[in-house]
């Protein structure tokens, strides 16, 4: 990661100087606040502001004029039930907002999930520095052969070193011609046309807000083992302050939706034989071969 | 307005502790903090959280690091340049949370405002309270004869009375036969069927948390000369709310949307010439009858 | 349900007139189109438009230039892979446009999905006709004991006559009370003003237009056993014309949401547990009597 | 443009299979249907589907059974007041599907707009084409000295031919690694890693929907004169298809949007002294000199 010192300055700057405030304080989020935690070689994610907490929202689900609850238990108890139930209404009633350093081709990714409110580094205006996600050996995979969208086994040494000597060749010819081309005192080619040549695993940034349910949402696809590693990483970041904002809905969050599994109404089918005694096999499940596969490897956990 | 002891007492002890915190604070806003803004006879908001200030903005509009600007000069600029050029997502950076009651049918018209977060009163699940909206007789108007969705002359006093006493004396049997229905020791009917036969004046309450840009959308339109009285109060109430909140982006909307006027290509066309000493006349202008008598309208302020 | 002759005419009317297209055409969908299917006792579903088919789904999702599919057997197995994995763009590529006719406090829990386009009819504007729901005697159940938020038992023929005697009185007079305070050569009370006197079973209508995915999501909630009967049936009756729409998609929807199960992280635990063998009871589960109690329901099926 | 044989039989195939429907029909949309309108040197926009007309908006704004309209006539008035009144809703009632073809940089800035539907080629999944946007040597300006995300003069005849050989260069380089690292006989890396070598002006297509109302704010964003140029060209192709599409619509869109004026508060006040004789200087406007510059630009038109 890169934060220059005048960057950390500015960071130290922001987190010596409380103010007091009416508002409801998340306190596992105030540590947080400003700092920047590493992602990937160049990125981070840092809290820029919150809004509520786990109380702020049982407030909100009972529509109350002070705290609306009795007892610390209770919460916990009416935010596992609304999670449940799928509830969404009252997490919508937390918000965060993000300053988040990232690959262009992972940007193009996040910004797919459209409940959101985004500033973006503007390259129109603005000079994007020399910074390139550059993959870890060990997350240099093949194609994998199993899922059309996914990474297979690790590459040879050899493979790993022509691959990533590539993407450096490339990325500093590519961010050298653009200094040519954009140089004031050179060429000067407009920065919205010269910014085309830059590969799309340059770093930009973004200030992204966005509320409890949606974040949530964005979570759980992104955590998923299937998402691609270097947004998972983000996403594996961001539910660590989340947990530490509102423990109570990200526990809730863990159990109803990240370790939970959907079964349809064929496994619900097969389950309930299972359970009674019978042997059920692929043949006799009523599922096509992928949806078997899959089962199996649900109930293997 | 009817804010009971105990909901006061809940107020004052929300406002009795203050936290710290590193996030920004809006000095503006915090005075606001829980209390209750009367509106109509029995209505209110009440701001019960927020997100962001003016400085804010500018931060998110340059993606910075630190508070983003240099002086607070340069801040009321950008803002104000950021508004004249329609950049709608740096104002999406600040969000409010209001706790505000309302009648139904002005709920129904606000509920159209499709981007915000709601949480309402349950009429499933709670008992709505005994109390109506009934309309201060300097608005209670005929139907406009110029305007198909607006008032016209106030009523004659003999009129307001009879409208008044249909009003009050329906919503009074209405309420009385919804407490019978509902009544466990009597009836017991189920309160999701009950609530059917309470006229649309009853109070409702709700949770709603919306972005400054799509506030402001909601208050163009709402705090509008043609927008129904019973809503324009509460845009109105939340108006000097946002004033309070973030002054250089509500002084910019004044100027630039409030204020401001949409200008057609013919009335374009037909102000070059008057400015260039041409007398143009309905005949002349290329508009139609309706359009030459709102550009009238709009020239004379 | 209330269809004039005047406008069972232009029904017929319009389904009269064939054009000619080149766009898909979904002849399940085609025979819907302008006929008013009846829900409630006056309200309708009617379809007025759609755009796409269960190809179409397939064709988004290959971003392709054709029809982009080699066999229908391939688009089938591809929409059921799509909605399992929780894919939702491809879907979002449908869209319908419904005519409603629904009771006031029906469009109220309605519109809180905010996905959808809609344009209501105004009672600032037009005056509403004396149509209201009344429920028939088989569905006037008490409150419930075991759901805070639901029906229980059917009340006595006692109560329900009383019941339906206060509902049919309540509307009755404040409808004439409507009627007089509008009455143009009398009062002439603006309507934005009388409209507030009505109860919350007059019909409204609207139009609704949304994308298949946030279709889907509308129904999983309002078909559910849980929702309201005024919503369910609305819900019900859309879900047959899904079926006739897109039969691929409403299949795997039926399959993997109306009839899957989300089973949580404990849920799943215990199942393991209880296919290997062991005899687990609410003690040794780690759930909430609640949880465990919609856990034995859940196997039950 | 680069449709290959295949693909215009696939387009050919498509418009030779006319099809019969109840639903309204607009002529001028159908002509359009799946051809592929050139757009810069290898893009495209195909409409793909479309519902509704100019019709279908005025009978969405009247809530009506049939048609909803008594005369053509009356239908533009009725579209044109809901415009310049900003009635936004009866506009969302159309829908249009389009298959573009755009450069990544394009359609970074395109995705902005967050209420539309999206599929996109998905480069974890599939192999990116060998197509890069290069830009016309009348497009290779230099960066604007007077706006800071804009383009001023024209480069030299050289720098031009500069800039088009690294362009060139890169794009060819970076994509001749791209396909060794992907080549399945040879290194085989993952797609989803090796695509984060392209440059951003390679081509990407997708499928987008979008409502009429927030296509015309699109529009109205990105066919305006201060738009970047490679996305105003897609703005001005659909421009000329919305105007086949909804020729009452468009033409109010341009009357009341595209060649409107938002005059500010204070442009007002100095518009009402100018009319009434008052020579009005900078000084004396009480506008900042930046928006006194842009008051100037308007008057002139």
């Amino acid at each position: 990661m890169t934060v220059t010192p005048e960057q950390q300055a500015e960071i130290e700057e922001l987190r010596s100087h409380p103010h007091q405030t009416l508002r409801v304080v998340s306190e596992g989020m105030e540590k947080h606040l400003y700092t920047a935690i590493p992602v990937l070689d160049h990125g981070f994610v840092r809290v820029i502001d919150y809004m509520g907490d786990d109380a702020a929202i049982c407030q909100a689900a009972r529509v109350s004029y002070g705290k609306g609850t009795k007892s610390v238990q209770n919460d916990e108890g009416l935010i596992r039930y609304l999670m449940r139930h799928w509830h969404s209404t009252p997490f919508e009633m937390c918000e965060v907002k993000l300053h988040v350093k990232l690959p262009v081709f992972v940007a193009r990714q996040w910004i797919r999930h459209r409940t959101a409110n985004v500033n973006e580094y503007s390259a129109r205006y603005s000079i994007l520095d020399r910074e390139f996600y550059m993959p870890a050996p060990d997350q240099i995979n093949a194609q994998s052969v199993v899922n059309n969208q996914g990474r297979g086994d690790l590459l040879s040494p050899e493979d790993t070193a022509r691959v990533l000597e590539m993407l450096k060749g490339d990325a500093a010819r590519c961010y050298d011609h653009y200094q040519t081309m954009i140089d004031e005192d050179g060429i000067g080619l407009a920065r919205e046309l010269a910014r085309m040549n830059l590969p799309a695993n340059i770093y930009t940034q973004w200030y992204w807000k966005v509320d409890l349910h949606n974040l949530l949402h964005f979570l759980r696809l992104r955590a998923d083992a299937h998402a691609q590693f270097e947004i998972r990483v983000y996403a594996d970041a961001i539910c660590k302050v989340v947990a530490d904002w509102v423990p109570f809905a990200y526990r809730a969050f863990e159990d109803y939706r990240m370790g939970a599994v959907t079964m349809s109404s064929q496994m619900m089918d097969c389950l309930r034989r299972m359970l009674s005694g019978e042997t059920v096999t692929a043949e006799t499940s009523g599922m096509s071969a992928r949806e078997w596969r899959e089962f199996q490897q649900v109930l293997e956990g």
